[in-house]
């Protein structure tokens, strides 16, 4: 049985990310669909972006991963196919596969032209229903990536790093995400402070941000008391700005500068 | 393996959708459970009868589709059991079959009155769980329609028309349906337009908001600037009022008058 | 096929619940996941713990529950897994598992604690994923209780007491849930209500919320006009403050003091 996940910003209440359901169902009824998220704000591509990366590594081989944050539909944008280390996306290329690509092993990359497969009638603002689940459908039924169009090279990435920047003595930050606690995930990766100096609560490290200085890396919010803020390697392997019960971004925004530092 | 999906305005905090699941999975355990949505805003009748007609498109024959907003749970309402176009329907008589019912062929229509295929006991305020979801799992368990209770005829449709009125040279719509970009769906079909004077980008159509005149009749979002008004034939296959990565709902209120005229 | 439901704080707009589905799915692929909830309040265990106890009756015996809401993740606080009158329980020991124990049968609790069954990393801020989810999954995979580590009696329960007082004359009260339409759901019991003086619409049981007295026990909403305050034994077998289509909680409270008498 194949997995079809859905990561898109088309909100809980219309009827858009059921109609992907349904497309998915009356052309691969045998796949199971999971729904990653249909809150990522309107147009965030970044966000999303980020969610796909984050449950890659969760999912099996062959799992089909579908992201429609599409503020360019029925434009001149194109739409990608691919396989990452085993696993398929399938999206506008706007920025959603930035970190995955980044990530992951690039094993296939194919644009979406081959309208055989997608609905008969293609509207121009819903390509998520009459291109992209049909053809998530059609690979879940084994047909193969180079059917749906030619081979690619590029790939549109994001603005933001991936990776924090090294600088003298340490590495210069930025958030790449905010989770729906409020905590700040950096791209400040948990290998990067291991080559600085260091991982778990460790003396040896300090971390600013915006204007607060020598803040702990700590294993867990706990680790300081409630309203308190604290640094971790969080869920996401990444350097995170917390507070603990708390919401980090009232306090920061959602684009601190951040610093860690041997010391 | 049949499929069961789920429209109410339960939301998505509470205990209740999640029964719904419970019990169809205790009488139809190979059924397949999808949530259309459960964000519905609480009492909104129409918004639910619209979701169910837009979908209604894309699923399987023999699909059921369980709709709950039930603002009259314990009165003397009716609950409808119905097969439309092949798919079936099981929801209060209140209006929610109110689009479906105009738009797609009735093959049959009951009145839910067999507590046989109810739970054995019915609350008073919990119907969804109580009757409509034990009633549609035994539909996925191919109990026939008539089992649920005698036939009927009459169905309680919206206020608001399914179809624009044809006036000299033109169409007057109404807004049907505000999504969650802020986007205002009307009640003007595409076939209508097509009727007036043309589709697609038709400098033979003109289209007036509220007091904004002359609109473009667009083929997507970006074929204006950020920020503008711009109308097009959306994936409803209706005319629908937006701003390019804005939200039209914050300009023209929910109930604008619309106007569509050959020019 | 094995029913493994999800209750968490992880909210709908991160990647949290699907790594969750994810890693499921790798050890269970036969294993059904359904989601309860992922929009508890962030950290309201009292909440959770109450939809737990509310949709335990309505699933089949083998399903297994996960709950995640979990503010003391990596302290020192436990994990149980637990079975209940034929189903499983999987969640954090702070009081998630408190309506639940004292509602069903305890048939089995034990710590989980054997790192065979979790994932081979384990992040100090994501449970969830790295060991409640992959328990669960093998728990559906036929894995027995006393695995997952040693035997245990405790139970954190809540604050709150699961049943109201009994007082001279009737019962106080407490509200031990807010649902998403802002009624009120309190823990005095249909049965305690019946021990007092009856059920259904009784002219002999008044209630009195906060300052408002003679408060009608009816049967259903629409029993008052829109916009008044009524009493009723709703779907979760409760007394139930409401406002017919109206909220509540928005003229009482979270916590109102609530007394029934009889009269």
């Amino acid at each position: 049985m194949k997995t079809i996940t859905l990561t898109t910003d088309y909100g809980l209440s219309d009827w858009y990310s059921a109609a992907l359901k349904g497309v998915i169902g009356g052309i691969a009824p045998d796949a199971q669909v999971i729904d990653v998220t249909h809150d990522i704000e309107a147009h965030d591509v970044q966000h999303a972006a980020f969610v796909l990366a984050r449950i890659w590594p969760c999912f099996r081989p062959g799992t089909i991963h579908v992201a429609v944050v599409d503020p360019g539909v029925g434009t001149t944008r194109r739409i990608l196919a691919g396989m990452y280390s085993g696993q398929f996306l399938v999206a506008p290329d706007n920025g959603l596969a930035g970190f995955v690509h980044v990530e992951q092993e690039c094993q296939a990359l194919h644009v979406v032209q081959n309208a055989r497969y997608f609905l008969p009638n293609v509207s121009s603002t819903f390509h998520g229903r009459d291109i992209m689940a049909p053809v998530a459908a059609h690979l879940a039924n084994g047909v193969a990536l180079e059917s749906f169009g030619p081979q690619t090279e590029s790939v549109r990435l994001l603005d933001v790093p991936a990776r924090a920047a090294a600088v003298a003595g340490g590495l210069q930050g930025r958030v790449i995400y905010v989770d729906r606690f409020g905590t700040l995930v950096s791209n400040i990766g948990a290998d990067q402070i291991t080559a600085v100096g260091g991982a778990g609560p460790a003396p040896g490290i300090s971390v600013s941000v915006a204007s607060v200085e020598g803040l702990p890396l700590c294993s867990t919010f706990a680790d300081v008391p409630p309203g308190e803020v604290l640094t971790l390697i969080g869920g996401s392997g990444r350097l995170e700005v917390a507070i603990n019960q708390g919401r980090a971004v009232d306090r920061f925004g959602r684009d601190p500068r951040i610093d860690l530092r041997r010391c």
